[in-house]
Formats: C-alpha cells, structure tokens, sequence
C-alpha cells in the first residue's frame, strides 16, 4: 500500500548543545517521508521555493519518495530556526520564515485520489480538510497538529477529528485541546470525538496509544546520545503509519507493533541533525532496535 | 526474609485539586513499611512524638509492621503540608515542622542488625551511614535520597553510595547528583561508584532500572484519578524491595518483576489520600494490576 503525505519541506537551522545545523533539510513531510519509506511506498505532497534545487531533493530521491506533489512556487522555501537548551524536550523558534508556504494550497496529482493511507502532517487544519476530501479514496486518516493551531483554530480541528482515523498529539497538545490534565481522561475525551486510535507523544517518556481496547504505553528508547530531537514525532509518525501500511492497516496487535517501529524510527532520527542518521539506516540496525525495545521492556509474571 | 527501614514517620496536611488530607498518616517509612508489608516481614526503625497516639499505630499494626523500633520522644511529631497544583507531578512544600525528627538519632533494636534487607528512607545521608554501619548482618542495602541533601550533604551521599547495593532517585534528583542531563549517561555515572543498580522513578511517566546488563524502562499505569500522589516514591521502593525480599534476592529477571510490583503499589497509593487505599488493598487486586501493567506494555516480534 502507499501513504500520501502532505505537510511542509522546509530549510531548517537549529541549535542544540551538540552542535548546530545551518540551512538543512527538515519539515514534517521530509522527515515523515523518509521515515516512512523504509516500509511502503511514499507519496509527497508539499511546496518549496525556487531556491530548492535537484541536489535538495536527492535524498528524497534516494528513499524512493514520490515527488509528483513537490510543488514549486515563485520565492523562497519555508524556514524555520530553533534552538534547544539542555532540557531536549522543547525547541525554542528563533526565527519562522513561511514564504512560499504562506500561500500553500496542497494539489493532489492525478491517480493519487485514492492513495489508501492518508498523512496530514501539522498544517493548518481547514487545508488538512481540504486534502482530506480531495483524497477521498483513503481507506485509513491520519492526522497530526500543533499549538498554533489548537489555539487559533479550534473549530476547524474539531471538524478534522471527527473524519480522522489516527490522531497524533503531544502531550502538552492533548491536554490543551480537551482541557482535562489527566491523560486519560484526556484521550477518552478526544476517542469521543471519531478517531479510533489516540497517539499521545511523549518525546523522551515514550508513547502511549489510546483505542477502544485501552491502552499501549512504551518508553522511549534509552540513548546515550541525543544531538538534536528535530522531526522525532515526524519520524515516529512515519514509522507508525508506514508499518501499517505495509501490514494492510491491519487489527490491534499491528497497532502495538506500529508504535514500536516508530518509536524506533525516532531514536534514530533524534541521534543526529538533519537526515544525517536516518539516511544511513539499514534494515538490520532497524530489527536489532526493535529487539531492544523488547529486551527493554519485558517482563516475566509473577511465580 | 525481613526488612529493617528507617526513615520518617509524620502527620501531612495535603491539598490537592480532589481535595484535602489534614494531619493524616504519612512519612517515608511509614508508606514504605504498608506497601512492603503485603510482601515480606518489615521492621519499622523512626521516631514519633507524645501525640502520636495508639490510634495512629492502628494501620501499621493491621499490617503486622513491628514497631519495636518506633521511638516515641519528648515534643510533637514531623509535620509536612504541601499541595499540589494541576500537575500532580510536583510538591510545593507549604510547611515542614521537624519536631522530634530533628534530634532523631536512630536506635536498632536488640535483634534487628543482621536484617538481611536494609532500606534507608530519605533522610539525612549521615544518619543514612550510621545506620548501614549498624545493620551490618544485611545481605543487601537499598537508600533513596532527595534535592535538599544532594545540595547540602554532597560528600556524604557519595559515600554513602559506595556501600549501597540499589540507590533509588527520582528523575531531578540524578541529574542534580550528576550533573548530567542525559539519564543513561547519569545512571552510568551512579553504576561505577558502587551501586549494582539504579532505580530511576518518573513519576506519571514510570521507571528505569539501569544495571551493568542494561536497563529495564515501564511506563506508569494510565489513571484516570490521580487524587495524591504523596508517598508514591515509597510505595514504589516498598513493593519493589518488598518484592525482593520475599525471593531471597534473586537475578535479574526479579528486580524487573520487582520493578512491576513497585510501580503498582505506586499506582494504588495514589489514588486516594494518606493510606485509604492501600490499606484496603487485597492480594487478588495487586495480582490484577500486574497483569494490567502486561496487557498495557506487551508487545509481539515484528513478523
């Protein structure tokens, strides 16, 4: 099966305490792109500027990634700088350029309609609705957002909620879309409102997968390095989907596996800038970290 | 086997969003002592003062805790009021009035030295030693610790930690310890100054044993009332040494499971306040919710 992805490619300059990376890659439909291509086949719908060459979109190219949605607008690529302090959980943005994307109005290629998985990555969400009807082949929605858009939006998510299968949210997010501090309860409130399945991101405390059938929780993998956390919940977004895409969107066991995968694709994404970690990946070290997760996890019962 | 703990027996006045516990039941040992007590045999090693009545030893006593080595000396028992805002995860200490805990010199009673399992509760790292000098017949030694010693009596936490078998501390604290913002790189840190493992508690988002074989991460059960977390940390350390108290101290594949038993007692200690429902807890609910922790953490190999 394919996934469809709409959401932004941008040059990214960040700051973290081990280093800094100046002008790269990023955005969530990158990062989710790449992470996904290493399960299914990746469709991309997004808008760069003209300053966006051949040589930006080699390593798209390379993980197979279908550009035929890389629109390409008259000025210059979304920017975007951030810094992270010692405390790697939250960014601080320096500086946002929206440029072309300001006047981004996503165009869904011909023969892409019926894409079965849908990815609205973090976008405003009354163009998430937009995709959302053009695709209207989708068998599985997902859906991920942000503050900005929880605050200034509101009505517009809740309308994308209730046709949203998948919904992705931070922690810090979900509590403030529902209002109600405790996670549960927060979740219960948002399953309410039409997803089936409630992804809440935890950056380096894990995940934890809300459905009808309750609840999966996983830690985040311990690492001893973490050089910059930019386009983690991209690339756990990627891992999610992508193995359930190449699953056939298949019952709540896969879910549980899901997470895992994409709990994997985010310890890869999080130990170096840019690509620069996840472009090097192979299936073996993607396996063996899978095999950690669960060296990390399990547990006997009790005698 | 047995248990010996020293630490604090007190009366919290507690204020949370769900309400209010005044002069109720609490302290280190005294959380520490019940959750263990489900376990194995516990010896409780604290002082209290004349207004701690026979009323207030009831619920230690229904739970067979021996009190030969509860002090009772001239003046009031430690107080502590503290509350809680929307985020249960931290304590503002509103006021702490030590009473007679601030002349505690503890007492080991005839008998107790060669308690094979030794948990030194948060108190002051110096009568922390004293204490592990006097108890020499333990097998194993387990210690917890809090901010305001790891600010104030540095040098004698770290000696004290060459002589402890687990050290348990909480997120915060082994950074402030360390001064290592990264927990793998903290835990490492703590490992080769002497302790066979580290417990990491992290509130709301679980706990991480690290031990030279790597590291063992749950994440909390997902509650939907959380009305006190108060004494969370030593429910924990109670079922988790409890827990291993009652194998003879086994390998590896025990403290994981003692890590399982530790964080449900956690879970049951904060659903409501002081000891009101822990006291009520019955073997068939704790066995409940360790398979709940399985169901909600399990996941299969990737196909």
């Amino acid at each position: 099966m394919s996934i469809l992805v709409v959401g932004s490619v941008a040059f990214d300059t960040v700051r973290t305490p081990f280093g800094e990376g100046r002008e790269v890659l990023g955005g969530s439909a990158t990062h989710f792109a790449v992470s996904a291509s290493f399960w299914t086949p990746v469709r991309l719908v997004a808008v760069v500027g003209e300053d966006f060459t051949d040589e930006h979109r080699e390593p798209l190219r390379l993980r197979s990634v279908d550009l035929a949605g890389l629109a390409t607008a008259k000025g210059r690529t979304f920017r975007w700088a951030g810094e992270y302090g010692d405390d790697l959980n939250t960014a601080r943005t320096l500086d946002t350029q929206l440029n072309v994307f300001a006047e981004f109005r996503p165009e869904i290629p011909h023969g892409w309609h019926d894409t079965p998985l849908l990815f609205l990555a973090n976008i405003d969400p009354e163009l998430q609705w937009e995709v959302l009807e053009k695709v209207h082949g989708a068998k599985l929605v997902a859906a991920d957002t942000m503050n900005y858009w929880i605050a200034s939006k509101p009505a517009a998510l809740e309308k994308l909620l209730t046709r949203v299968d998948l919904f992705l949210v931070n922690d810090a997010e979900i509590r403030q879309l529902t209002g109600e501090r405790n996670l549960v309860r927060a979740a219960e409130s948002l399953l309410a409102k039409g997803p089936a399945a409630v992804v809440v991101k935890r950056g380096e405390h894990g995940v934890v997968v809300f459905d009808r059938n309750g609840a999966f929780a996983l830690p985040a993998y311990p690492l001893r390095v973490v050089k910059d956390p930019t386009g983690a919940g991209d690339a756990f977004a990627g891992g999610f989907l992508g193995y359930l895409s190449s699953r056939g969107l298949d019952g709540e066991r896969d879910l549980r596996r899901a997470a895992v995968v994409g709990s994997v694709m985010a310890s890869y994404q999080v130990e170096d800038f840019s690509l620069d970690r996840v472009l090097k990946l192979t299936e073996p070290e993607i396996r063996e970290r899978y095999e950690d997760f669960s060296r990390l996890t399990r547990f006997d019962p009790l005698p």
